[in-house]
């Protein structure tokens, strides 16, 4: 529960966010803004009337500072997606600029719908995806300002500052939602909860230990 | 470690399993089955020649008995996949038998590459998915004999034996290699391992707790 | 017209069977589950509120016994797709469970917008396809309890039962509604009718056994 | 065996016709010219040294005058693909001209992998397509000079001429190779033959009826 | 300015020519016919009911004759696309007639969404395209009666009549709105105006040219 | 002619700049690292073998310091691209670091495969594009640290620093190679050059100044 103040800056700043990055079909048309307001539901979002449409509508201005990292991560996401900027519809593409204090991190998540680059702007990040069955392989890299690193859609990644001072990147994805599962919210802060025996066994821990996880997530 | 002795059963039946179900190009000839013996390398995989294609390219005998349920996890999975049935190259469909011996289960997943519709075909099973940020809703049925659930690309889900007899199910994939990463190995199982003070932080964990989480998987 | 009372549990069952299964695009958020009762109309379906959306929405519970075999082909079809389960929209995947009797087959199909992957869980089913122009080759296998068989999108391929018992089978598509063509009903029992005269000259038949055919079908 | 002639004149001119139109992926450079010569095969076709590609590669000169009409048909198909065309590989569009002789038609038939647009340069053509279960509804129009039809893909489509003098028309798709199948070659002429006793129930025909059919087609 | 007329002949027969050709989804059902009086907007149209969809909703009659050639250009475009032929929705494809008169041409320009084949029916015409940096390499064909050219996705290409007579061709695209951007205009012509410093310094040429090129395109 | 120094940066960092970015088709696989050294070309690049894939082949390091900008545009542009990161492979993503003296620009340009987001970093500038026919619409935005703003696949757009210092930015895009046709060098600088009488005519530009031009570019 408590992580649920995590990313209370997120949501103040867009309602859609769980819908922030992800693949996309191909457009039809020079743009299809999306219709924030309408009330039919499509795979991605509805358009406006293109007459009604002004530069605003691809525009975003919200990377200039970190968001709010007085939560347990010591980190903050600005998503950039078509929540917030209804130009992004049907375009397939996405951006979140992501901000750590010293310590901070993300917890381990993936992205159902996107790859991801993720560019460190200052400071010093861990960054590291796990391959899938059967390897598990994990490949990880220490990235300094001006480094990159890509990470293949749906992979589990994680991301830790390793400054002793604030760290910024931007992760883009291929996708106008690409979906953010932080994997110990998925399985530990899933609403209903999921049995906490399976959980014990499955995660081969004492089921004391699976319910206090299902009480912190 | 030891949980590397669950997917032995399907190992011992196929190498490309990690590549076994997935998302998929459009076909540009009636087929393109896979040459399993090439050494180029492609997205999928290269054909072979069409003069030499068989009905046995198109064919899979392997569903008609459980697989080994002898492991931690009292279930077992027989994967129809590219690397198994050629023919499935860049057609973007696959299939996968699913056994649970009473309290016999599946671990906390996703599939990178595909969507999932389970069948159950005898016994009785619990499915279960969870959606992404910031909601994380857990759906989930009680599903009987003739039943089916559908797991939506890219989301955590878990099937597990609710009878008091042998579970069969068969899950099917839009894809010719959807992929598997089991939670807790992807987490705790990665090879090289992953920082286990990270780990302790972001599953709020003791890290002892954490180490012996990565000693297990 | 006979015919007509082949498909009519099918019709029974869910008014869209035209639309059963299918190629999809790639979805843009967790799910977009089909409002059926929408009056818009879009490439697929448009979706509901998500607040809305329950564990039956991704639900089928029809696959337990045969359908009624009591017509021309011995045989029935029980789809599972968007229609029914209104969860599989943009999701790219259908399955539909096929009861044989003895003697019962399904006529010669092609499905436009799906793969197939065929799974015999009883009895003993001849399945073939029929690849295209130039070549027109035939690729068959005898199936039994626990075989697949592939048959790629838009291929003519037609299965029968050759136990002297009962066949069960599934098939899945990679489509939320791949369709279903079969050729004698599309050729003989177009609405309205093809010329009978072209259709004698295309099928090198006599005309009065064409205008049979229109007849029957 | 008959009819075998009668696409003579378009194998003659390209061996690879079966491979003759329909859908793409999405090109990854400015062109992918395909390496004819090439013994690896992928989805599609392997691409030629750029340095190598000449215009010619984009460049068809076959439309210009009919082609060989003096078959049963009295029709002639004049295929722009990849085979012939190699700078179509991976741009998923391809043409053919179509003649018509007094009389003349093509036999129903439908492309797995395309829709097409077909335009009448000269005469007068009947177009028709049937939808797919449960309705089987038949769209046609009379065709003349100057107007065009579409076609969806998969859909079982034919086309007359009832001009009293030859027509002349343009069939355009979406693919490199859409693929072919004659309703009549795919049933009666599939090589192995498909079981007459199968054939004979699923069409309703006298068994010496479809044996007879087999022998032509 | 002065080139607005040039495209009223099409202005005149179809106010969504901007959205003429283009890339496409897969179609989820047999068909999906544009809507064209729905107030709903989604990427591509939404459709009408099909109970109401007849023949005329796939047919174009509009070929037959040249458009109107009286303009700077000397020549004409007819598009058919979804504007014109609701029954494309979804579908991929589109076409248009080009008729230039001697010395006539169409100007450097693009499809933003669609890969091209233009088909010379009457006289001789010059069609080139231009690759992407930093090769700028320029293929070009002359292409007479029953000539074909491809013109990959997305690269500036050009026509033009070489002919001393009336020249005629199709341009087919996959897709049903495939967009035209003329250079020419996108550049001089956009409204409002791009600054002409800027474009003066960008094409090295005299802000007074510029502003000259500005006010006539 | 003068420019090809513009880029000398650019290419002296990669060959294959020329593909840079743009379109993709879906993963079949966790990942497909482009062998750089195959001499199989395929749609994309071909794969090399898992086994010897590092944390390097996903990894970038090149974004640190502004790239070279002692050319007539007074900027440059660094790419991450498949050709630089071979794991980019399938994956459909690129980005650009680009930077501007004052005074600096980027000409009109556009991306055949791929939509762009451009993130400002640094200083201030001038994004805008242009959509395509009948309205040529002009859409822009002055940019400042920070901002960010969406510029739809296959339109011409262009950026210029507005700022009396520095201004760096990210440019992010759908593809692993959208590829850049910058408008002034596909038409002036196409080689062998197009026509002068026919650009003369175009752009209503004496042939003199065209050919001027042509020396140029």
């Amino acid at each position: 529960m408590a992580q649920s103040s995590f990313f209370f800056c997120i949501l103040a700043l867009g309602f859609f966010f769980g819908a922030s990055y992800a693949f996309d079909p191909r457009p039809l048309q020079d743009f299809c803004v999306a219709d924030l307001n309408s009330t039919v539901r499509v795979n991605g979002l509805p358009c406006k009337d293109p007459a009604t449409v002004t530069a605003d509508d691809f525009f975003f201005r919200g990377f200039k500072s970190a968001g709010n990292t007085s939560n347990q991560y010591s980190s903050s996401v600005i998503p950039m997606n078509v929540a917030r900027v209804p130009g992004l519809n049907t375009l397939g593409l996405g951006v979140a600029r992501l901000d750590f204090l010293p310590g901070g991190y993300l917890p381990p998540h993936l992205h159902p719908r996107g790859t991801e680059i993720l560019i460190v702007l200052e400071g010093r990040l861990e960054a590291g995806f796990v391959t899938s069955y059967p390897n598990y392989k994990h490949y990880s890299k220490i990235l300094e300002k001006g480094d990159a690193f890509v990470i293949p859609v749906g992979l589990v990644h994680y991301f830790r500052n390793i400054a002793d001072r604030d760290t910024v990147a931007f992760g883009v994805v291929n996708s106008q939602n690409a979906g953010i599962s932080v994997v110990s919210n998925a399985i530990f802060g899933a609403k209903p909860a999921i049995s906490s025996d399976y959980l014990s066994k499955a995660f081969q821990l004492d089921k004391k230990i699976v319910e206090e996880l299902q009480s912190k997530f």
